[in-house]
């Protein structure tokens, strides 16, 4: 019944470029990688990249995307705000959108929680991240086992400064001693917004069946759906039901209304 | 134990100056209608209005504030970013801030929010509002009866587009027809933040002993502790437990460890 | 991809049978006009009423059902605690619950809960009833209008003591003054369950659109995927990190330790 | 201006009585013990254990308590269903309740949640835990380092099967691999619930100065007001509003308005 999701998946592919032992990882870039299972499980996925004009972010991509995926790490000043804008609005009319790892520090998801969510603990030691269902019974967790390892990555730890999550999916244990909530879902406006932290370039985090199954289970609940409410805003001068219109000519009548 | 709370209300303070109507119903303006209050209620409450330099906000001022309130309307395009920008640094540091009415709108809290908060219903037809607690053991609805009557507001009503709140303390019944989440609350960074619906310049809202009572508990929900949890971010290169770091030197067991 | 939902609608089935006003207007019951429009919208779905034996739910026919919907008033104490442990057990293995109007009262409702939340204000004045969305991207409101109206309906209101509902999805206005939470959401164990306020015998709510629109789209978010998470419960004496016991044999290292 | 608080520690005390190497950390039981830092603290804490009369909670004590805190592990099946029911009663009248340790499993924290609290991983292996805090904003985390450690304790892992919280506090690391979320908050009618992991009766956990400051926090927290707000309850026939009464006498009428 629900038609094929549209994905663009958008990098900023400079890590990859740079590196040829993270491009020996991801060759055709960590976008690559992400649309290419996407489109394995019956998506319509697509990619852009900061180096692309406008960074592949056209008005006319956005129409026609059901879900933006967006990482980036070294370069998130470089992201022009005008595009940043035009993500944002699209997000409110229903977009879903799900920040990977270091895009918790991008403009466009610190725009949309509000709070200094780049503000986290942090530290590159290769060590061992297990994460946590702490929701077993929401979409995004559907199919997974109630744990699983990732053998490499880096830590990140509390506390993460972002607001509330309306839910809390997993939770990451480190070797190091830390835990993070990993997986966290927020709603602005009409769209749905996934926070997954896996997924640095140094690891090949985006093969572990785990991570894909997360993403892909997101990338379907993020999805606006065919028929969404249409909400109705600004001046509603015509009441549902019959007003009494009562207020009082003089500034004593009033007063007296209000008990003083 | 707890410190007197210290409390900077902000008006725009326009409407007061350009209408005799409203002079009448606030002849100190809405700050020294609520500052007078707050000070009654044991509070040092001072006051702080658009027009002053630095729009009354300068950076010791804020240093100086356990919690500010908010209520602007006509001008929220004239308060500069700078401004918005210390402010919201201040509540990331754990200052309360209370908005009122019409600062749904206001830079600062759409900030906060990361939503088009400035979106909702509204009609001007001085009809009547009920407001019913909806979290009878919120400390914001301490001392108040399960609901309250406002014989003549104007109506907000939803869709109200705000993330979803931490705790929904009040909704309010519009005699038009609609309702509304008059009051919610939000944590970013170590500052709470409160949003509470009435206050229309035409209307002695400010009066209510009711509305009077909920202003007060706000505050004191919002004002910080003592002794906030010191939070550690940035860098941390230091374990608290051992690691054992096995990154492999090669690709191939890098990818072997992934099992792939 | 996803199987048929198999639906079991339960009815307390006495009203209409002894009194003919009500009869008229729900002539198979009100689990017939439920069965009959999800049947239609291409779910499965059966019957069950409290007269039958086992009230209709042999632990076969809950094993066989994906979610439970259930309609009672005024014979909630003729349950069988037995049956209600049942159903409890399905719903925490991953069975989803919608509890329709007076089912806030029934026995499985007070025990999911954990509150009073037979407790709430009342008043049959076949009053007018509107119905706004909270959460228009939430999956429970797709294809709704903002709102929609019930010429006529019991009145429920606040303050409704219910536990802090995961997600709010509707509140009602009512013509009397009073607002009420409509529409929430909870997660209980692997299991979802959503109570929705509308409902009263004396009317023709359940032929509503909207009405139904709600139930079906309930009835889909609440399915268990086919896979869950399979949560591991118990003892769990092999740790997943190996362990360096050196809890100490005396007292007195215990107590040095833990700084004392 | 808070009157002292009145808390009453609940303790199964049959550990301590029984094993000579527990009585050695808690001589006057775990209840002596929590009883002994709240009364520093500035509360009025007495106590209560298992085996008293009525386990130590006549209605009178319970009349005069606050906040109730509750351990208990080997004996829960032991406390009468007559005096659980006491307890929850209370708890929605607004006594805080504070459940630590294995009182996840106790009659009256399972039937507050509504869930199979009852269920989680475990291990007893005196393994360190490390607890972070998720909201330094919380009154709970007052006073609190953003993490600290205990070097010995029973494990406790996720999944654990409660209900979403209304507030995370803590995410406890254990060394095995496991996280819990250690320290969650509720409200129940006009109570509120705190759940805290830590104090196995092998360890002197209890004496840590962090864990006092949580259990000092929650009990502040936890504390009913002087005016919580009257709830009315039931039914209603006054409406607040004049009702338009236009129920029509035929079944023909009320079926067209409903547009059928």
């Amino acid at each position: 019944m629900q038609q094929t999701i549209r994905v663009t998946v958008w990098n900023e592919y400079l890590h990859e470029i740079r590196h040829e032992s993270i491009r020996a990882i991801y060759p055709e870039g960590i976008h690559g990688c992400i649309a290419g299972f996407l489109n394995k499980a019956g998506m319509k996925a697509g990619t852009a990249t900061l180096r692309e004009e406008e960074h592949g972010l056209r008005q006319e991509v956005l129409d026609n995307t059901d879900v933006l995926i967006w990482w980036g790490h070294m370069a998130h000043q470089e992201v022009q705000d005008e595009i940043v804008e035009r993500v944002y609005r699209r997000v409110m009319q229903g977009m879903g959108l799900i920040a990977l790892h270091s895009a918790h520090a991008s403009k466009i998801f610190r725009k949309l929680c509000g709070t200094d969510s780049d503000q986290l603990r942090w530290r590159e030691a290769n060590e061992k991240e297990i994460l946590w269902v702490m929701d077993p019974a929401h979409p995004i967790a559907q199919g997974l086992p109630d744990h699983f390892i990732l053998p490499h990555e880096e830590m990140y730890g509390e506390t993460f400064v972002i607001p509330r999550p309306d839910d809390l999916v997993f939770v990451s244990w480190f070797e190091g001693g830390e835990v993070f909530r990993s997986g966290v879902t927020y709603t602005r406006g009409l769209g749905k917004v996934f926070y997954f932290r896996p997924g640095h370039e140094t690891f090949p985090t985006f093969y572990n069946p785990h991570v894909q199954q997360v993403i892909i289970n997101a990338v379907r609940w993020a999805a606006p759906y065919a028929a969404m409410p249409k909400v109705s805003l600004g001046h509603n001068p015509e009441p549902i039901m019959p007003l009494s219109d009562r207020r009082p000519n003089t500034l004593g009548q009033l007063m007296e209304d209000y008990g003083k």
